[in-house]
């Protein structure tokens, strides 16, 4: 009961940072100044790389709370460890504005750079999420009635997300929107319930 | 109950998201800068788009929470394609400050592209809640108790909504003022409850 | 059962908006410019309208919260009334960080608008205040074991509210400083609880 | 049973502040602006005092929402006074991001000032944080079960708690960057439970 409790305030704090890193997205759009009559319809279009980082940055966080909510739903200890592990991913996730705007300014004149910034930091965030499961499962932090089918497939998903996310990094070599696009493909791979990763003879 | 708490987090995360768009809107109105003595009220007047911008944008985001709220005191169960078109829906809210700035800055030089981009915006979420509640209703989302004159109240007037935002859209042709002001009253129209709209002799 | 949910909910949202508000104010901190080497000792402390402003605003801010909390241990149940006048009472609570930095950028050189304009809002506020809570009263939202003696002392607390933000107000035409500081003095009132208030003799 | 409700209230909006104080910090973090060719990964490398500050900020504010979380498992119950320095500890965590941002902008050029002020401020937090807890020992707000050497603990380690930030604030004057790390430290130093700094043969 009381590690219930622990894990539920950390759960509606990890919400709070979550819901708040996805809505301080939208300021970083800034908006066109005033120009000469009929600018604004130009000045808005132009502003396509801010719309593209903005909805691509949405749902990546979108998607990374959806999988924070799931974990947490299996997880039903906590301790100091997962605690320090849990503040690493939010230190990431709060972190994503930044490079956003950062691919919203500079993804027309420096998009490489911009594009490397931005993936890289989904790379890392990666990695603390595959960092934090394995932690999880090591020091047996789940509930006794976790089917060993769905910790199965939240492993394999989980593993192979970094070497997604280093694709992304690389095609920002080539082709700084198709990177930060790409981003937005996998936050819809890892939308998927990792239920459906688990390998289906696996002798739970 | 699994399921229950499902939908307590989602609604948690989602009253987050309204609550931070809501009061973010503020940011958008920029103090005057110091002038010569005497500026200072003119310049407060002066930001009467800004203030009205907030006004609409504020009960307009107020009602929508006030309808997403209503919404989920019917839905009892969640799933994938709930979740998907819930993070839709805030991909809206969250989206909703920008036009506002866009509205404050730009309605007495460009007005008409600033209210269309606004209008926009709402018929696009109005489409969105629409979108939402009837993939509720036809994957039987509901609790079993829900009264089904309440559910084909909502249906009635939800059904309207991108109607009369199309209808704010059009008018931001003719004057963007009274586009943004239209919006103010379709937030007040939102805010009445759904019952009142269902058919007095509906077969229940 | 019902209500108390929706009463929670509505506090949930409140609570929201209320700690955004208040974490807000520190964004209209301007940080001093680089300047010759020694000038960020006076750049910091010549920002001390900006710190008052901050202080006062976050004070008053902070006891509104502590009052709504208080008034919605009382109020057991909630209607489409008083939803739509906490609406109003959260529009009041985060406009509040706008004449905040109005009051921080221009108490020095147009003091009297500047302050007026604070104090002013603080007068809208309580008027709100007041009002939402005689609808509570007078609609019976209150629960069965509700202390009348309590109801009369927030009626008589409320009731003076706007009447002491109004003297804040004239104050401001004489000394602007001196009107931001009562605004201080009065959220310490009224972070008093309301039960100081009752007549001992109360015929409860 | 109304005492924890109360509990439940100040904690929820308590974390509120801290989730956001925390999100916000990114916010001070400025995009490089558009540049010659090549110029965008030597204007992200130069922002090494925005991550620095960032990170310590981060951690820091993390690891008091940790001790606030681990506080309020054993205050079982509430009082005025209670809420009073509540508030005067949130006021100091929503000063941070300033501080921080002060020191982002200016630890390069005036360094000293800087890390004085933002050492200053954690300083003062620190004996907030004392002020409170000694507060709730005295005041017997605990919990009947909570064990005495985890008090003893906590009042061990709190009691270093501003002596530790002073020594940060001294070593700003010789090394503004070895003190903003030293920060860091404190940080990991207050992640540690108190109950590490029991005396082991305390007669409890």
């Amino acid at each position: 009961m009381a590690a219930e409790t622990e894990t539920g305030r950390v759960e509606a704090f990890s919400d709070g940072v979550f819901a708040i890193a996805i809505t301080l997205l939208i300021l970083e759009i800034r908006v066109p100044p005033v120009g000469p009559p009929g600018s604004l319809g130009l000045g808005l279009a132009r502003l396509w790389p801010s719309y593209l980082a903005f909805l691509v940055s949405f749902f990546t966080i979108g998607v990374m709370w959806l999988n924070h909510h799931r974990l947490f739903t299996v997880i039903q200890r906590s301790n100091d460890g997962l605690l320090g592990l849990n503040l690493l991913l939010l230190l990431g996730i709060t972190f994503v504005p930044f490079p956003t705007a950062v691919v919203a300014e500079h993804i027309v004149h420096e998009g490489r750079i911009a594009a490397l910034f931005y993936s890289g930091t989904f790379v890392v965030i990666a990695v603390v999420f595959n960092v934090l499961w394995r932690y999880v499962v090591r020091r047996s932090l789940l509930g006794p009635d976790v089917d060993p089918r769905m910790v199965h497939g939240i492993s394999r998903q989980y593993a192979f997300g970094p070497l997604y996310y280093l694709i992304a990094l690389a095609v920002a070599w080539v082709s700084p929107t198709a990177s930060v696009v790409i981003n937005l493909g996998l936050a819809v791979f890892f939308a998927i319930p990792a239920r459906r990763f688990h390998v289906t003879h696996y002798p739970g």
